[in-house]
């Protein structure tokens, strides 16, 4: 089950017979039934999680008027984790939960630090992995606050076609920053070849 | 001048005298008058660029409708590159602009790597540069959609503090999402002591 992190792994750096081994060893398997939660706002991120099926969603929940914030959706081949708290061992501000029956592989903080260690050639993929979610946020940060919601719906469609097919519309929508009601009219309009 | 980031640096990782003599070698110095532009839409970003002194902001410009969004701020202590750009030397989606007289230590594509390969422990300490990045802008994600303008504004000041003392009104509320006179109505509020 560890060949797709593998895999995506190498992709960016070259690992020995030897060190996958080691690597392989690390990680243990985690499965979600739809709707468990990987986490809650408040608890410790204990675990490193890449996702080899399923699909989950990271929001923030408002502390007063209760309000869920979509941080992001995770698919196969993508990471679930909450960062800081993860690497600082501390409280999280976030909530993961899984949309639907979920596979992961995780790693703990103290094995993840070891594991760096051993392979210090894994602190370049990760590097190059924050590098293209820096490179995913950026963008999204620029499309909520210049561009229409038609145009981010556009851009969502095109770069992650995979979860147009899996998340609710209204969740979607939540990410984009409408209504599901607007979603649904952007949607009519574009299947009328407007655009 | 390089003490700066070494310092920086050596707050993350440890390097020896051999590496910090290689390391400095690889560094040279970049001055930007006020209003001087870093790089613009279209341009490669060539270098990989600290903050010596001074303030740059970041920006993407609506390529129909000309409005400016403010990506980042960056003071002394900061890198104040776009990422994708520098990796793939491709045309950058971003303008980068001194708001005052700034004085950077730039780093090209090639030498950045060659630096990596020769020091490879720099390979975590910017993981972990890119990983405060993420939590930033995580945290200016969840302020802007599920937070009010005042406290989107308080949360500001609280992380940035240097930043409001250099920076225009009108850019911070830009940075906001909000108009420069609703941050003027905020400002006096707190200034009231309303809150």
């Amino acid at each position: 089950m560890i060949a797709p992190l593998i895999k995506n792994i190498q992709s960016k750096i070259q690992l020995t017979e030897e060190e996958i081994k080691l690597f392989a060893d690390s990680w243990k398997e985690k499965k979600l039934d739809k709707n468990d939660l990987l986490f809650k706002t408040g608890d410790i991120c204990r675990y490193d999680s890449f996702v080899i099926s399923g699909c989950v969603k990271a929001f923030y929940i408002h502390p007063t008027t209760g309000k869920e914030e979509i941080l992001f959706f995770a698919i196969e081949d993508w990471w679930a984790t909450d960062l800081d708290s993860f690497s600082n061992q501390s409280p999280s501000d976030y909530t993961i939960q899984a949309l639907e029956d979920t596979l992961l592989l995780q790693i703990s903080h103290d094995a993840f630090e070891k594991l760096l260690k051993a392979i210090p050639k894994l602190e370049r993929y990760f590097r190059l992995i924050l590098h293209g979610y820096i490179s995913a946020i950026q963008k999204r940060i620029i499309l909520t606050n210049a561009h229409s919601a038609e145009e981010r719906y556009i851009e969502f469609v095109k770069r992650y076609p995979k979860i147009i097919q899996k998340v609710p519309q209204y969740l979607i929508a939540s990410y984009l920053g409408i209504t599901p009601e607007f979603l649904s009219k952007i949607r009519a309009k574009r299947s009328l070849g407007n655009y």
